[in-house]
């Protein structure tokens, strides 16, 4: 099934604030085979909510809006869906019970504005908002199209459309042929490089097969894509193709050979048997090579390396300076990092970097805090004071501020320890802006980290 | 001005990459006047980028366009552009140039698909794009009508955006009226007290005057927008409605007495002397209360601390546990943050609690890891072993797992200490998501030192 999304507010037109709903929704929808055609942003503005989703209509049965139902006066979405659904507006007694629950359950008051949220047209079956005080409201039309309104604040519409939406669309439009993804994470070249390595590969895709390179500094995502054509599922023409010699000779062996060690164990994609993407996937991965992939599926560096730790029974520290606790809250971001994540130092001042994690005050007089000699003792410095057996380490300048002679914004020392390794180090200089500098240097360190643990 | 961006994408649209750039794009032009009337994600895609560009140009004489330009196979935006503005493709010797120039400087070798970069259709004029291989395409039809084509990465599109497509736009469309913004951020009181609260001033505002709420748990933006009406910029109807009896007789008083206070220095918007919604502003930032104002111009809550602490003088520690970081992180990303913030502990074993903060050992068995105990002792060990005049600290259960009898997932215990208030501490219960629950304590926690800071 096709969908649209649109997502409503000033506040998004104007780089206020980002908008996640519209990811969120299409991460939810695409296991069960639901695409999002696309999205579109609008103002708080009838004509243009208006004019949006006629134009989603004209490519999607479905549409779904977020946002705009807001109690205060900026919100008009609510009395633009009832012009373009009919019917009149109404206090809607469950609905008023719900919002008083909600508000009662934050420990406040119901006032006026508050109690008008209940106030719904009489065209839509309300859905109720649990966590929240907007209604979710489901119209539909005599052709059967159907439009959901759902909240703005991306906690209400993501639980919201887990436990009350995602049941119903699957309900009312059960069935509709599963977009089959699987996705490789893949580092060591630059995307041209994996491109060239891939493209006699991507020539031997059936139809409906499509790969997708996703690079971010450091590493790429490889997304293998298959939409299957309904006449031709299971036909003869494609059980001809997949596995077929012209396959087999050009990927050299069996699929996935080298990459079945302890390493990648639990990286391992979703159960992908009987999925006509299978072999493609295993011969995407096995002609990467297993030293470049780091995951067989769709995993954050965090995931990676909490999979990779845990799976050696080893924990993990950090020492940061110019990342300020960057690294330690993307490790700590996934769930269970608490298995091998034992803490860490945000060494910002040097008084910090010698009273906590002991650095020499020589080193940092003789080659500054912003180098090899410094940040190697961080490292080891991270190890001592929580006791953990691997670590990182970052000591850099972020910008914009700080450049000295010879070490100009961007510069970033970082360092790495595990047990089989020791203690390696590297000297990055990254371009960009203070967050971009403080990003890529997370990135860099979980990869050295990563690339000392074999 | 008006105009219309498109972020074309697969990886947008199935919510694998959050797009960043159009509200990048929107903050940059605002300033400038230029309004965004709409985004669209589309897919990469020949059929869906054709018809995105058609309803773009529907509302909007300028379009910018991002993504799909990358050297791999599933990027189709550039002919698709030739196929709309006509022309053929030819290999453009100065772009070749420049895309060597990028490659050598990432000390890669130039394959056949990274030069392919430097196909680009006739009927554009090329803007080198100085930080990646992907050229900027500037099309304009016969009726004036613009298209700019920008790279995916974000850090390319902002850069290039800044340095090279905005002054363009700027002498391409030089004479548009400004839309004006000022935005307060304020906190106390749940959305639709302050809505209530602020009503009858909202009935003053002239036309093309508009308040909008976006609320964040533990505080709100209020943004105030105004779009001059041409025809009455300046004449007697508006001169008459600002700081007229009406307004005046309604906020009780000049306008931001109570606010000039030290505290709010340098959090003061900016300047909006001559301005028609200077007095507007002023008069809702008076009825907020100087005690629920935390800025007068759209400051993060990292920004706001950093600007309360070293207009002090004071310097800042932070001792996380189940923020693992993100408190650090959030104040560090702000440029200048090393005047004030000396470093962190995180403190995510109970062994680094007690080593590295020295919380007793006693305390952890006695009431738990999660107690107003514990938490307080982590934040004055941070102040201790930092040598910090301020500090928080947080510890809890962000989950999934960890739940315990009584305290169960989204029970948090944060501390902050002030040279003024000493320690201070509270439990909080926070429902949503790990990373939702990380989110709030962070901002708590801000809210928390900020409220002892008086």
């Amino acid at each position: 099934m096709k969908l649209s999304i649109i997502a409503i507010g000033d506040e998004l037109l104007i780089g206020q604030v980002t908008d996640t709903n519209t990811g969120s929704i299409a991460r939810m929808l695409a296991p069960h085979g639901w695409q999002v055609t696309d999205t579109q942003v609008v103002a708080d503005d009838a004509e243009a909510i208006r004019r949006a989703i006629d134009r989603a209509f004209e490519t999607s049965r479905v549409v779904i809006t977020t946002g705009g139902l807001g109690p205060t006066k900026d919100d008009i979405t609510k009395t633009t869906l009832r012009d373009i659904f009919g019917g009149e507006m109404r206090l809607d007694p469950a609905t008023l019970d719900n919002v008083k629950e909600v508000v009662a359950k934050r420990g406040l008051a119901l006032n006026e504005l508050t109690a008008a949220q209940a106030i719904v047209p009489t065209s839509c079956q309300v859905i109720q908002n649990r966590v929240g005080t907007a209604p979710i409201m489901w119209f539909e039309d005599p052709d059967g199209r159907v439009l959901v309104a759902m909240p703005g604040v991306p906690f209400e519409t993501l639980q919201m459309m887990e436990q009350e939406v995602l049941p119903r669309l699957l309900k009312r439009f059960p069935d509709d042929a599963p977009v089959e993804h699987a996705t490789l994470v893949v580092t060591g070249m630059p995307e041209s490089s994996f491109a060239t390595l891939l493209e006699p590969l991507e020539r031997h895709f059936p139809p409906g097969m499509h790969l997708a390179y996703l690079p971010k500094p450091g590493y790429i995502r490889l997304r293998l894509d298959y939409t299957p054509m309904r006449a031709s599922l299971g036909g003869p023409a494609l059980d001809g193709l997949i596995g077929g010699p012209a396959l087999d000779g050009h990927i050299g062996g069996p699929a996935l050979d080298g990459l079945g060690g302890p390493a990648l164990d639990g990286l391992g994609g979703p159960a992908l048997d009987g999925h006509i993407i299978q072999s493609y996937f295993n011969a995407l991965a096995t002609r990467c090579g297993s030293n470049r992939v780091l995951a067989l599926r769709d995993a954050s560096l965090a995931e990676i390396v909490q999979n990779h730790l845990t799976q050696r029974g080893l924990t993990m520290a950090t020492a940061e300076s110019c990342t300020g606790g960057n690294i330690a809250h993307t490790l700590t971001l996934v769930p269970g990092s608490s298995a091998y994540f034992l803490g860490g130092i945000i060494s910002y001042s040097n008084d910090v970097k010698t009273r906590v994690l002991g650095v020499s005050p020589e080193a940092i007089a003789q080659h500054g805090a912003v180098s090899i000699e410094v940040v190697e003792q961080m490292v080891e410095g991270a190890c001592r004071v929580t006791g953990a057996d691997c670590a990182v380490a970052t000591s850099g300048i972020a910008g914009p501020g700080g450049a000295v002679p010879g070490k100009p914004v961007g510069t970033v020392a970082i360092a790495a320890h595990t047990p089989s390794s020791g203690t390696v180090s590297r000297m990055f200089h990254f371009p960009g802006t203070r967050d971009r500098v403080i990003d890529r240097a997370t990135t860099e360190a979980l990869l050295l980290l990563l690339r000392n643990l074999r």
